[in-house]
């Protein structure tokens, strides 16, 4: 069985316990023959396949009325993972949605490390640094570098905290943030794991 | 006495009660004959104003000792203006700085308004909304103007908040976050306050 996920920028294969990544722009997905269960955040990707009976879309397959329009369907399917808890999926934003007995309470769009990276260069040349992400948060910094990793990755530790429930770690950066929340569960699988969950109920397997 | 605050993208001036701006690209300083004191994060106007003599840079005079080398001079003066207190400034950058019983205890710098509404752009079209400044912070939202104003301003809003001291709201966008810090003081001269304070105890006044 074959699973994706199809963001801006790749495709993230599932294949029992093995993930890959393909690239958006280089990728075709008509050369693969067998059938694919898949999400897609992507407009030109969901066009192209659309046109391809063998790509079948599980948006239609979830109970939309918790959620609201605009949401990312990746958002979605990774809140369907989780009983209860707060997502921080770190990808190009970091989306932090918040799961009650397996219903979404809403959730907020923060910018990922390499968008707010290219922020802050923008603003200034002398703020060009990489995020110090093993800062110490207790502690008001008193340079360039730390003032941004400060303000970048200490207001998003307090408001995560903030909710005071079981945090899960999933995305592309997630390693990136693993000191930040350490006591978070990291789980790079966990859209896979609500797909997979969304197909059972839909007897799609 | 004219006193001057010159950033990025426009020279602030002060005059008596008097506070207006000029644009960076279209003023020409030498036009100027009266003595100008000033302060100046602008790196190119800094060569420029060195050769006018009646133009007096004021950083000299403020003991850096407290301070950092790379933190901004706006910042600083900003520092010197009070007692004690959380300082949020917010232009281009929105800094964040603590001063207790006049000693500056640190500070973080965030991106501002602009800054972080084209971040948002840029990582999706589907996130191109304007603030809201009105949002309700008790509330996880529902919808995506709302998930990206929560996410710029609540995490910004946690931490000004938790360290529980009197706010100062200064600079260009200073009354956009005035419903949100609604206990701040609003103060746009604070930087003026500074450098007034400085040229006392300098004896320059």
């Amino acid at each position: 069985m074959l699973l994706c996920d199809i963001g801006n920028t790749s495709y993230h294969f599932c294949e029992e316990d093995k993930v890959y990544k393909r690239d958006v722009k280089l990728f075709e997905p008509s050369d693969i023959k067998e059938i694919v269960f898949y999400i897609c955040v992507n407009p030109q990707v969901k066009i192209l396949l659309h046109r391809l009976d063998n790509w079948i879309d599980l948006s239609p397959y979830v109970a939309m009325t918790n959620y609201y329009v605009t949401m990312g369907i990746d958002r979605i399917f990774a809140c369907e993972a989780i009983e209860s808890g707060i997502i921080v999926d770190a990808g190009s934003a970091i989306t932090v949605d918040i799961v009650q007995n397996g219903v979404f309470e809403g959730g907020f769009i923060y910018p990922g490390v390499n968008a707010m990276s290219q922020t802050y260069k923008n603003i200034s040349t002398a703020l060009d640094y990489s995020f110090n992400f093993e800062l110490d948060l207790d502690k008001m910094p008193k340079n360039s570098r730390d003032a941004i990793s400060y303000g970048y990755l200490k207001t998003l530790y307090n408001e995560v905290i903030a909710h005071n429930m079981n945090i899960y770690l999933t995305g592309g950066d997630a390693k990136k943030f693993a000191f930040l929340f350490s006591q978070a569960t990291i789980d790079e699988t966990l859209i896979f794991k609500g797909m997979k969950k969304i197909m059972k109920k839909g007897n799609l397997c």
